[in-house]
């Protein structure tokens, strides 16, 4: 046996033994996706040169962040959110022709099954909150208008959380509603101004985000899934802009693209015309779907 | 606010953005590692670009290898293992001069308090297994010999178990003792011939390895640490060369450098000398230590 020759461990060739080892993967994409995962945490470690009690402390970090997870809480989740994996990933996955409206992480509060309304129906059922009116246009990459597009939107109340996470507190389906858009494309609905809120902060994630120097909080937005036969499904977001967080989101979902106008409306008349007893946030924002 | 002054992510600039964000940090350290870790995890995330149904697979995984872990069982270390990273980390903390002798993983088994013995004690309290004898000098780079050595010796028992893995069923500190080097540096104690065995393979990291064709076996090996004042600790192992998994030890502990001989020795005069009834393995080992 010769020192070339043997193929054992050294810190030089360190990646290269371990993903030889793997010759025998049934799964070629599992083998694939093992030999750049062990490359990057090597080139990694090769990089930071952790002590031994460095190394230990992330292995205690990674298993802290395991125990946090149950049915509830996916904190391995939360994890990926903050070093933006979770949106690198989604970026991967949405790649769209130009003039095509752009992805956002889903998050974890959609619900399947919301009620259908029609245009116009007010989805806040709390009575809490800033009146709002949000509406727009779905088109194609062309600006032509899609007719039976759905449109399903979803958003935190004037306290920034969810139905789901006040549950008996909120009522069911609080702030969640389907509408399908007609002939000339347009969809609106009323609702309420939502609220920046933190994403969980009491467990490994948070700890890590404070020692980061970072704050938890995700700025002011409202979620869409927009899907229409023929079409590419956009899951998304509208953010407010003027929000104190809009440029520090804590998971890093925020694009330029995303950003809508909230223009507070004082006219009576206005407010009138949309069922509403006096001030609102008038909200604009279109859609543009890609192709299949 | 304009797209290329926005600092908002992109799937180009995404680690930098993440980056970014640590700026606060108050640990300079975390801060750096930090930065490693995110730049490395954006990088596997381009090259691998994972669906989302594969990065909720790697999500899942982590949250089991979480669940697996308790007071008795540290499954990201054993992850650690099997990728490679804790014999890396190993290496890039023992980096030592030409003529010392290798470090290797300290592994989880090893107990402080073992009993010191004599010269020539023999270690294996069970009378199982096939007798052995170890044998060797503590030196300096020099090959001049070290006083006051300390050599910290344990293994596995002929079924491939550590007393601690078998508490009840093994005498307490079966095949553990602590020998101390006189003038001529020389050490020798009686054992058995240690066996492979499995690292643990029951979790999320055994059936990982079965996913890869992998087995989840170490060759036979014995654990040292040898100290001695003004010297490097040294923490290794010596393996059988003649083992079956010699060139595919699970956790990538071998190294050319540690393979010693296993000589069967048939002569009853020599026997008799050691003071064993039959034939035993003659094992003859040198360790060198580096100036600290």
């Amino acid at each position: 046996m010769t020192k070339t020759g043997s193929g054992y461990f050294t810190e030089e060739n360190s990646a290269e033994v371990v993903a030889a080892r793997n010759e025998g993967a049934r799964d070629p994409r599992l083998k694939f996706a093992m030999e750049v995962i062990i490359r990057k945490l090597h080139e990694a470690v090769k990089e930071i040169e952790p002590t031994q009690e460095e190394w230990f402390e992330a292995i205690m970090f990674l298993t802290r962040t395991g125990h946090m997870c149950d049915d509830w809480r996916q904190e391995f989740i939360l994890l990926s959110d903050v070093l933006g994996v979770s949106m690198l990933v989604d970026a991967v996955n949405s790649r769209r022709p130009t003039g095509a409206s752009e992805n956002t992480v889903l998050g974890p509060f959609h619900l399947d099954g919301a009620p259908e309304y029609e245009m116009g129906h007010n989805i806040c059922l709390d009575q809490k909150g800033e009146d709002m009116v949000v509406r727009g246009r779905i088109t194609d990459t062309d600006g032509s208008p899609i007719e039976g597009a759905k449109v399903d939107v979803w958003q935190a109340n004037d306290e920034g959380f969810y139905d789901v996470q006040q549950k008996g507190h909120q009522p069911d389906f609080n702030l969640r509603g389907v509408f399908t858009t007609g002939a000339d494309g347009t969809y609106w609905f009323r609702a309420v101004k939502p609220k920046f809120y933190p994403i969980p902060d009491d467990g490994p994630v948070g700890k890590l985000l404070g020692a980061l120097g970072r704050h938890p909080f995700r700025p002011a937005h409202l979620h869409f899934i927009v899907t229409a036969e023929g079409y590419d499904p956009l899951t998304t977001h509208i953010f407010d802009p003027d929000d104190p967080h809009i440029d520090s989101d804590a998971v890093f979902g925020v694009k330029e693209s995303l950003l809508a106008d909230f223009d507070l409306v004082e006219d009576p008349a206005r407010s009138a015309e949309v069922g509403f007893p006096g001030p609102y946030w008038d909200v604009n924002f279109d859609f543009a779907l890609a192709r299949t």
